[in-house]
């Protein structure tokens, strides 16, 4: 089953010793290894016990791959945000797309209110096979990447903004109501789970 | 005070009688009318008394028109929507903006899932000395137009949509968060209120 | 663009002299045809103006099938719901996707509170290709069925229910927050979005 | 009244002076102590003082028995939950439901993404005569429990999660609409009032 | 399983034809019939078809006893409201416990405002085995029956009041933050599953 | 105006020179003074500053008294509250009124689930010529204190709780839907204001 | 109790029969009788039987004076609104304050956006002892109000508005954050119990 | 394009070195330089390095004037604000619409509970050419100030209150529902977006 998948930790939550545990359990089980939500102070502790893991901070998120990535998606995952704010999020998509065995691209400084920066890079869009956009504030840029490519969009909010932004749900409903067809919706920073779905489609 | 403007009457809730008595005494004023969510049930009687009142059924909305309009706004009120269910909102603003002595324009089939339709009217929106833009569902459409002029933009959501629209909350909280500067938000479906605001702006 | 695919309205809101101005011009361009959310009476009336169009009660649509439809999907589209309220959102969707050009399947009485029925199934869902799950309620079903299968789930949430139902929300939030990978969600009742990814899904 | 019934304190707010000066109050009437909601710092603190006092970390309690448990429940009382971020929770309710003077068993990694293994356990569902299911996130688990067993289900919301699982509430909403008949709600989090309950429920 | 429970129809949403087949099909199986949610207008057409079905105005359910209810319940299911407007929801209790084999009694003129007919009460409440307490508005009853009686209390908020009640919100975040213990809930208006849950409490 | 009350300051967000410039310039004007939510930290700091002032720890507040307070109240003003976290409100309602001229009395441990330590109040209840009732959780005690007097009564919501209690959202609701006439709302934790309207109320 | 107040029935929900049953019980009393939220078509159907019933087509209520009103207030209720919409909220609080035994003033044509009307009125709003302030949309009346006056000023937010007004949310959330002390709150819509709680306090 | 802006920079959730990047690239632009959202602490870091930079601490920016700013507004842009909490959020918008090329000014004690001091400078009042009114809590302001001018008000609701203020959302309402035209709104705590849509206003 999944084959291929890496074993994934959800790390929000657990402490250090926890994850040493999962981590030196599922190390026996001779796959790759990926936790999520692992904050830079975890991810120092626990890069002493396993020194061959790979901390990226801006993923916030640890690897160990005890073998080389096999690529098993049959197009490229593209993973589309607007700018700094939502750069964990989409690293984090980027990242778990990557470790599924999927050919990954990134198109991170496009935002709706500067189109001309997103309709340069037509070509880049027009190539992906499946594409996670991930978008904080009012959440318009799924729609408007939807509306330029014949490809499944997975959108993702983020906790990003102020005031009415409401911690993402302005984003999430932005996202749910896409005017654009093929828009499918994760929940709120869930990066991973964009591409978990991501590479399901891709292999398929 | 707000010389020019009409007397305005705000229908949803009046009985016609109620409405008859209002507009006989606003008549006598000298001024012109405009009475918004106006049904037509309710405009067809209305119109019976008063034979010289004009109604417009996109926008729900009665007029009586004594004098000329005179124009007194700077430049051109420009009225922007995606769609079909967003009419009734657009048209009850172009109808305020122009009954409140602004020269007016209308953009109404542009929406953010096909931005080609969009930016080919670049030269309208350049154009425009204030932009009222209307959007239901995810209510993204003011941030696209805000990145692509420099001119003060209104945003009106509608109760356009379905599910997780919240009869218009989306679109709000969208708005609310946009991420082009210059853009301002009134209530939902208050085509009415962004025009007036609209007006006050391109008379100065 | 989007070969294959139907030229779609949607319903709502319409009045039939719109539709039929609208269904007219699409005819000219000789694809098929696809409308949702048609209430009886109103698909009564424009078959009586159309008799090539099917009217689909469960489903709520209307359909003119100028040619036949080419199967262009790689494998099956599956749609599971769990019982009769359900069965409009799940017909819709079905629908959809058998007009873009899908293999289609339905599984339409299978709920989480009676688990024998859905796990009796396992051969058709592992067959399937993407997964569509329709529920109302407290949306548990993608979840159950994403544990069961490796494929892409699109889950959508129905306005069924009363209370805390909140119109939907709360299968809204449960599908959101499911437990198993490789679940999207879709806007409340939104089969037709449903049916479209899972065609841009499975076209590839 | 409640005779066999512990006294009990909700450590939560209330500082380590006023819960000494409670404790002792409380120990001179004789009876077992229960104290919820207390931080692993808080219970050192007691510790010192109340040298019989046990605590228990996954729970956040503390408890002192005077005298033995004596079992008054008729049946067993078994907790259930899906995995780590929940245990705190479910710890609670099931030292609760023991000094409450029940017969108690746990099953604490069983989630409805993988099924097989709650199907396992068929024989321990049967056996209990009242359940507390504990679920965070989607709030899916006491909806398939409660298809499985013809006793009363009494579900607890967890608030773990994030994004829109809103701290909580979309498990609760999911628990309130549950399609399994039998089942009742408590508060988010609520693990001490659900076994409460279930003592009531189990002495009769 | 469940042996001794009428089969049972949810009426809400299903038509008098959708209905007329799934009784008569659950009359071939020889169990009692219970259709909850029937309006007093699918009652009088069923009836015609089916003369031996009882319709209860005040539940709005109808119910067809093809065999006697043979008693299993332990002790007595008292069902408590408040007034003439949630009388609805009581009676949908009261009619259910009843059908699922059960003694019953009603408590139906007592509220928080005027404790004293509660109060009053007392020997009919402590007689109870399980209390079902009916509440709209603040829903405060439950944690006040809650507080005079040691037997499992399940509580069901309805959606009467107007304005901030918010459609039984409000008395179901009430009745969430019971300050008794041994209270649980159902969803708004869920007569049915109270007594079904007290069904399943009662029958142990 | 407002004679005989004392100069009031909202300590919340003001930091300690801030306060000191104020208290200065209102010793001046020779009144009492009474300054709200200001922490034990800043209490202490202040005191240095100003030894004639009282730090209030229970109702988080700061008093100087210039002169004796002069009694302006008809009747007594009794604040009412069912337990210890309830009872820095209270306290700040009980300390609001003293220094606003009434006279004032407490009972400070009856819930509604314990009604006989409240009903054993009848005679104080009876006595008071406003009541403040203050409650978290469930918010129902001003509904049965409501049904006890014929005397105005201000329902004090508080944050008290957790999970559905949503921070006093639930005690609000409750409250502004009491089924007892004559209740009328202040905001969550609102001490302040609740004993200004009742002195409002008392000394007319 | 509470002599010399009218006897009440809340009409909503209720048939014209059991309106019938319960009035002819109350008559037989002796005192008056207030029925609240009666429709038109209630109310001409009950003054049928009735014919010494008085009908408030502007309150939507019906009153029976059996024995004149004695009047035990100690000064006058005055009843503040900003116009048209928000009137039935209005003349429902004048009318109970009226029957409740007080002398009773309405000031109805002042709204926030025309300060100036309010300001006239100075001397109107100084000579009330208790004021009730009905307002709907942002709920800015009772702030601006209580600001002028230094009495107690109860405030009714409406369910007039339209979008973002949520049925009167905006207009209670407003009235409970009122920067004026002294104001304190009652449901939306509730002019009745309004005027109550002015009924208790004018009383003392 | 917006030629005489200053190149601006939202400094939440950035870190310092990430500012000092973007800072260096901006200098070289050659233009003004706005960093908003900065804390006194990363202020005071960022004038270590830019020794020309002024921290404003009110406001909470920091700006580097590397050219005098050029007037090109054609009146004045006026600042209301009704007291201390909201001031950093006024501050905020009075420094951005200097830096944006207006003549400022600013009113920031008036309030609606305290209405002489707002109706004592009607003449500032009357001379703004577009005003920026920043209110928290019930948010009332803009439409009393509305009421008083004929100019286009942008409202910006702050986080400022607690209990039902729910972080600026009750303002936020306020504001959306304002009777008085010519208002629109901005996000919560936006100070910056109400002065640069201001800008754009004024330069017109
Ligand atoms: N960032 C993430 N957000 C949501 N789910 C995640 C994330 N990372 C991992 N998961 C899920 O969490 C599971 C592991 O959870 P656990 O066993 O608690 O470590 C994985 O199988 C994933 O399905
Ligand atoms: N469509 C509308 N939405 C919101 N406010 C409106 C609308 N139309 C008119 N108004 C306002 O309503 C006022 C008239 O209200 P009224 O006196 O009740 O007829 C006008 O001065 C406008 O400010
Ligand atoms: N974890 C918990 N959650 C909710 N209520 C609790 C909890 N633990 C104890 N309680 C209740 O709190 C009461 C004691 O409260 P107190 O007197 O404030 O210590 C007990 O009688 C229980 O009803
Ligand atoms: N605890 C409180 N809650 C709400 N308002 C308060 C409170 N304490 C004082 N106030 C109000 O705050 C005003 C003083 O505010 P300030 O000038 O900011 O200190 C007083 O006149 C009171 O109306
Ligand atoms: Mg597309
Ligand atoms: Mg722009
Ligand atoms: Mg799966
Ligand atoms: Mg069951
Ligand atoms: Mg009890
Ligand atoms: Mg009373
Ligand atoms: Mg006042
Ligand atoms: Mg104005």
């Amino acid at each position: 089953l999944r084959q291929g998948f890496p074993e994934v930790i959800f790390g929000q939550g657990k402490t250090v010793p926890q994850m040493r545990t999962i981590i030196t359990a599922l190390l026996a089980k001779g796959g790759n290894i990926l936790a999520t939500r692992v904050t830079p102070g975890k991810g120092a502790k626990l890069r002493e016990q396993f020194p061959q893991a790979v901390y990226h901070p801006e993923a916030r998120a640890l690897t160990i791959e005890q073998h080389e990535i096999e690529i098993r998606g049959a197009g490229t995952v593209l993973v589309v945000c607007a700018g700094t704010s939502d750069i964990p999020v989409a690293a984090e998509a980027l990242l778990t797309a990557r470790l599924m065995g999927n050919e990954v691209a990134a198109l991170y400084d496009v935002g709706v209110a500067g189109l001309h920066r997103l309709l340069a890079k037509g070509k880049v869009l027009a190539e992906a096979s499946v594409l996670i956009v991930v978008a904080g504030m009012e959440g318009a840029l799924p729609s408007v990447v939807g509306g330029l490519v014949d490809k499944p969009v997975i959108a993702v909010p983020t906790s990003v903004g102020y005031g009415a932004s409401f911690q993402g749900v302005a984003a999430l409903l932005g996202m749910l109501n896409s005017c654009a067809a093929g828009v499918t919706v994760v929940n709120i920073d869930n990066g991973f789970g964009a591409a978990y779905a991501a590479s399901l489609i891709n292999r398929r």
